[in-house]
């Protein structure tokens, strides 16, 4: 048995920057009180997830949100995936999630890969890559359970990085994110089911809750599925904090029973990761 | 508009070789009589779908059960999916799949390049790969609809092989198939909808009707997704004939809304096909 407990928060969140980080901190204290490993943030919570306004609250790799996530990862000894903020850096902007260990250290940053730029008749619009600027690593990282990949929404489009992550030794894959409207409905609860198929992992994908209000209205439901592709856990589109536990022995249970990592024709294809990144 | 009419024969086939092409015949002339342009045939329909038994009723590429194929493509001037068959060739056995135009050519032939082992506690089990050599290549081949797309069963299972036959122009995957009666509900819808999402594909999987007298109980549920994902159509497990009609632009409409086939990351992965395949 290799277990360990999570903590998502499904955060709706207003107001300033500084109110945002109030209320993080407040969940994040509700939540970790209570044995969990790890706690997981939603995709842009340091404010409105509106292409036009990412440069005005974008902040520096050790900015204030930053420094909350290694405090509340530090003071409470546990895991933080902290959703994903606007990060100005390089004189670029962009869209990044870092992940802390117990000690407040920063495990891992990863920066979106892929830019949601999409525009659907009569549903939804978006174009990231109007502000934001697209980074160009994988991202895994080492924890006392499993190696964990890390990406941002629709990087999750991409089967591609999936299978990056997993050939770098990925069992769970961490997932801010921000569906709406139009995709979630159609598309969110599949991704995550087939992506954990396919890659034999739990897949463990936390969005902000839905605000009509807000100029962008996320679909929420945040969801955990495991590597015989069932939904471990989904929530509504409210504000929530839901608990799950999972025995990661399941990934290698799944692996032996139907190897489908280890059947890859890696003789007739081949995915390469181009450069040293 | 670019329409297509599908008949999918969901046939349960059983006794020798001759019987079981007698069958095909009469479900064939059934199907095509009604302004049909391309016919499906299942999974391994010239034999019992046993891995012990595939040598004993495998057949040369110009065996009769290609004859048949090409003879019924060319009498009702159809695109025939000739499911596949257990293939004998270089002292070898294939499960090889074959689609014939409507002059009763060979258009395509592609052998299972992802043979199905499996050993699921309390479920299933297959070794495809005691009595079956693998195929190697990626099969595309064009009609006046669209490129199409040839694969089988547990090849499906594979990203990188859809990503190939879409990269070569597919916008139309043929999938003969068996899934069974532990990957089935677990696995063969959410496959579908999702490969058709990611690739951005129609898929026609067809399937066995299920048998509960022979040796291997196949799911059925021969199904049509679409380009975003919806299940067009879907079978129950009985024999039955199904007609679809499909709108192949949708595929380019898909595509432009949400660019998820342009917007990959070729500048940090690329998938290659290894070989002059």
């Amino acid at each position: 048995m290799n277990k360990i407990r999570i903590a998502m928060l499904q955060a709706l969140l207003r107001g300033s920057a500084e109110e945002r980080r109030e209320q993080i901190r407040a969940m994040v204290e509700q939540a970790a009180g209570q044995g969990i490993d790890l706690v997981t943030l939603p995709e842009i919570w340091n404010g409105p997830y509106q292409q036009e306004l990412f440069p005005s609250f974008a902040e520096p790799r050790f900015g204030p949100s930053w420094q909350l996530l290694s405090e509340l990862a530090a003071e409470y000894g546990i895991w933080l995936s902290g959703g994903s903020i606007a990060e100005y850096g390089d004189g670029k902007v962009y869209n990044t999630a870092y992940v802390f260990d117990r000690s407040g250290r920063e495990a891992a940053r990863h920066r979106k890969m892929h830019l949601f730029d999409i525009r659907i008749t009569g549903g939804q619009h978006f174009m990231e890559s109007a502000t934001l600027t697209a980074g160009d690593r994988v991202t895994v990282f080492n924890t006392e359970f499993c190696k964990m990949g890390l990406c941002i929404c629709y990087d999750a489009r991409f089967p591609e990085l999936f299978r990056l992550m997993v050939d770098r030794g990925a069992k769970l894959i961490l997932v801010p994110a921000a569906f709406n409207m139009t995709t979630g409905p159609a598309h969110w609860e599949l991704l995550f089911r087939q992506r954990a198929v396919d890659n034999q992992v739990f897949c463990v994908a936390t969005s902000p809750a839905r605000d009509m209000e807000a100029g962008y209205h996320a679909w929420g439901h945040s969801i955990v599925t495991d590597p015989w592709g069932r939904v471990v856990m989904q929530m509504e589109e409210a504000e929530e904090i839901r608990f799950v536990e999972l025995d990661l022995d399941l990934v290698d249970q799944i692996r032996a029973e139907l190897p489908l990592l280890a059947h890859r024709r890696t003789d007739v294809y081949r995915l390469e990761q181009l450069g040293a990144k």
